[in-house]
């Protein structure tokens, strides 16, 4: 079946991830983040933005693309610096690709049996997400960490796996940079 | 199933579209174009190179996203811009983006009942080509026209339909820069 819309064009900036025209945005505060970094969250009434992300209009179909930018600010918990959630898709086999803007993080990657990966994400870093990987962006930076997101279009989200296990490694502040350590909490 | 591939980072010049490490790269010279333009294309012993595809090495199953930068070159058969072929999907209806990364371009868009589009592709431009949708690329500008692509990975090529058929526009250089004009070589 061929799609019923038409081809359209999103401006993004380069350097913020911004859109223009400006699209669907799911936001992630400190306060909505309690029980995802190792150290309890204690957002203060500021309670910060963590990230972003902001969506194309696509339908969530085995034969488009999904596509977003994130922007994920900087910050820590603790030692731990701001990440995204991250998520397996609930389609397991279903793979993505990340494309870093801006900034300087870390992808973690992980499989549901203890296997682990920490790739540089930074500008001009095409990271492929094979299906059966979890992943999460961590911001090492000074600067807001933005990437483009592409996915097969069914993939869908498993955020409860991970929120119940964790990730093997947690990446944190060393003294001398980010250091990726092991996650005291990981649960298999 | 989950793949049997670990994930991989390519870093991409967001500038030249050039990858690190070097990928497989599909190269088309002038002389591979013969009968894609609408004037005979008299390549001379120079033989120009038109365009190459970069790709990511990922299997062409459903749940990947094959992806590629292409570097087109700027240049004219007559007054018709370089190009790339164009093609529409083998599977009609799997969807594919493009991101301008470099100089500047013109995406035409159609479908095989004739309707077409034709859509800037500049720098940060995200390009959403639905199903169903023959997609070529124009390079309007003096300088190579970069832009990242990202499909499904299923989604083949069908070229024939095109090489037989053409596009219902072309993109020619007029008095006043680029114009979208009728092309009288159009099959339906």
């Amino acid at each position: 079946m061929i799609p019923a819309f038409d081809p359209f064009t999103t401006q993004m900036n380069l350097a913020t991830g911004l859109l223009d025209p400006e699209r669907e945005t799911t936001r992630q505060h400190l306060s909505d983040m309690q029980g995802w970094y190792a150290e309890t969250v204690d957002a203060d009434d500021s309670d910060p933005l963590v990230y972003r992300v902001l969506h194309m209009p696509v339908p969530e179909e085995n034969s488009e693309i999904q596509c977003s930018t994130t922007v994920l600010e900087p910050g820590a918990v603790g030692r731990e610096y701001f990440m995204t959630r991250g998520h397996f898709h609930e389609v397991r086999d279903r793979s993505e690709v990340y494309i870093g803007l801006a900034g300087e993080g870390r992808l973690v990657l992980a499989t549901e049996d203890g296997r682990h990966v920490v790739e540089p994400l930074v500008p001009g870093a095409v990271c492929y997400i094979p299906g059966g990987w979890a992943h999460r962006t961590v911001n090492v930076g000074d600067e807001p960490l933005v990437f483009f997101a592409a996915f097969v279009g069914d993939a869908g989200h498993d955020y409860g796996t991970i929120e119940k296990q964790g990730f093997p490694v947690l990446v944190v502040a060393g003294d001398d940079g980010p250091e990726v350590v092991p996650n005291p909490g990981y649960d298999t």
